[in-house]
């Protein structure tokens, strides 16, 4: 049985928090000066664990096994929100580096073979998933066409301060791979709240989203009868109240649904709104739940028109993504390794947020490993994790990858 | 009986339509250059007509009759909105100077006492109806202090780049007068829509405001679950559909209320609010409606906030404005002429807007007669009404004016 280094490993996911810390946080976005400095720290460090480090032309960190063999795929990704917590991606990436570490250091699993990977803006600065997308063949011209962040800057002009242009970009050979594991925090409160110090997951949420304009009409507030009234803002509070009254009845038993964001126009306190929209995104492990919720929520739409007055119009507002089911033969590796070490202190669970996994699922087998967030909180300064629930995961994972390795290969 | 002269009011409210013209609207905020240009025009007018002008320290115009016995006030504000329609308060303005100019080219009525005032910001670019409050003594000193418009102009600096630094500030005398008509276009769509050419004004709408926050927790979408979320979004749809739903049943005939400004952090379609807030205004010429309806919103709220999550506080928006009762004395006065010109083409009616009139009546028995607006529209460059319904309204309230001072004299 391999055994990490848990002070190694400690000291790795704080040499990599120190690259763009800011307080408690961590700011390190795609292609940004300090975002390539972790890059070349972890090539480094993955030359010095003995493998064949490179970084390819959209800024994804491949360190390849010498050992013969198919592979094991292990990482996430070490970009950062504009204002990210110092874990979230970042320890993936290093358990996957202290996985390949302990592996080469017992003589018994030497000879297995592990690649590391740290793929390049799964947080969106550019194109959500650029560098997974990129590795399976996934990334559309279309997609990086015109691509630019939230300030304005453009994909192409990142790539090239970054010292990328021209770089050749890797893809991923499926033959090459027994499939792929990505550890991750797990971004939400379900393991605390619940006692557990291991999550596997058995799918990442599918999610859908729907835009509803509601057409009215702009009015003095004091001179417009009641009667006369077409509102916008009183259609939207009844669809959004209605949807929060209806889903419950057909939503599974993890299905969320939120409406965050909206526009009230011209959001005075003395006029009539004439116009507003709403966005309703809801997500499930299961095609089944959104479709039925879908359905409630045009059905509710189109008895609201067929009343008149404000007029609401539902389109979607994003591509869905469809629910990731996580390979079971995976899983099953991962929760007999985290049986062992923490009996009945593990857990099934889908994964609400969306990862790169769910990308390199369509190329290889793949699965996931969560350890608890305290409070639940991500995409934070704030977030963070235990040191012994950190070092708990990362021992799981080298034996799972141990496991699978030995099947695999048949030894 | 006095006879207006439709061409001259016609023409002298295409000319004050002409000082500071854009496009079909005019822009005249007050102490703009165009607005005292406006002002000075008008006081030109007043002493033409025989009156004896002035400018007071505010700005407004007040021109007083040569003749004895007490005077009956008439007029409005000349002052428009940032982006204004051309009648709005010019109409009552230029009804005055017409109905003082008619009186007095009468012999039968060239002795009877009318004085005529343009009020200064009454659509509050600095103190809603300034100009009414001061020439009442209702202007308190720490409604001036620090009052600035929206793009950060001080009052005191617009008030000397107006030339009105050190200018004494006129008092209407309660000794002096028999009362207050201002005539006004309607804003609304009632007489329009009810076939009616004129509105005898019963009272000026009361207007409460309550502003409601609610505090949550702001979390991820797609790893928070249903149960565990305290979505403020959510608890504002509700609060604001059970108002729309529940205050039907509490409200007057003519009670009007509007959610019209909301605020939702960090109004992001992937993340559960943790802040929202909204405010409800609503109007009704009687109190007891208003204290109804506000019962009604403290009780959803409280019931809301009994079963626990998102905490709601409500609190006053805005500072009450009572309902104000227009004299019954006056309004029967524009009733019998109002029935003499357009025999039953004419309504009692409440002012679902706020005017100086609300302000004067503190001080001065008040009264208030509407004209029909095209489409009920206001407070927008495509305001309008029909020249027939504009001429029938001075000539009305001419007349209403000489039997209110006959009567009022005795003579």
């Amino acid at each position: 049985m391999p055994a990490i280094a848990p002070e190694r490993l400690l000291a790795d996911l704080r040499t990599l928090r120190s690259i763009g810390a800011q307080g408690k946080g961590v700011v390190r976005p795609a292609f940004s000066a300090k975002d390539m400095e972790a890059r070349r720290w972890l090539a480094s460090q993955l030359e010095a664990a003995g493998l064949e480090a490179s970084i390819d032309g959209v800024g994804n960190v491949l360190g390849r096994s010498r050992n013969a063999g198919k592979a094991l795929l292990l990482g996430s990704h070490s970009d950062t929100q504009p204002t990210g917590g110092w874990l979230d991606g970042a320890l993936g990436v290093v358990y996957a580096l202290e996985v390949a570490r302990a592996l080469a250091a017992d003589k018994a699993t030497a000879a297995l073979p592990v690649d590391v990977v740290s793929f390049q803006d799964e947080e969106a600065r550019f194109v959500g998933c650029l560098g997974s997308r990129s590795l399976t063949g996934a990334l559309t011209p279309e997609m990086e066409e015109g691509a630019a962040d939230k300030d304005g800057v453009r994909m192409a002009d990142a790539l090239r301060a970054a010292g990328l242009e021209g770089v050749p970009r890797a893809r991923l050979q499926r033959e090459r791979y027994r499939g792929f594991v990505e550890a991750h925090i797990e971004q939400g409160p379900t393991l605390e709240d619940t006692g557990k110090r291991i999550g596997v997951v058995t799918a990442i949420v599918g999610l859908r989203g729907i835009r509803f304009t509601f057409r009215g009409q702009q009015n003095h507030a004091g001179t417009t009868m009641m009667k006369t009234r077409r509102d916008a803002s009183a259609a939207l509070y009844e669809l959004a109240h209605r949807i929060n009254t209806e889903f419950p009845k057909a939503a599974a038993e993890r299905t969320v649904w939120t409406m965050g964001r909206l526009r009230v126009e011209p959001n005075a306190t003395s006029i009539v709104p004439g116009y507003a929209d709403l966005d309703l995104q809801f997500r499930d492990a299961a095609d089944a739940p959104l479709d039925a919720l879908q359905k409630i929520a045009l059905r509710i739409a189109a008895e609201m028109n067929a009343r008149g007055g404000v007029r609401i119009e539902a389109t979607p507002s994003r591509a869905p993504i469809p629910p990731t089911e996580m390979d079971t033969g995976l899983q099953r590796h991962i929760e007999a390794a985290a049986e062992r070490h923490a009996p009945g202190h593990w857990m099934r669970m889908p994964s609400g947020a969306f990862h790169d996994a769910g990308i390199v699922s369509a190329l290889l087998p793949s699965a996931m490993l969560f350890i608890p967030s305290i409070g639940g909180i991500s995409h934070d300064f704030a977030e963070d994790s235990r040191d012994e629930d950190i070092v708990l995961g990362c021992q799981v994972l080298a034996d799972a990858v141990e496991s699978v390795l030995r099947e695999g290969s048949g030894r």
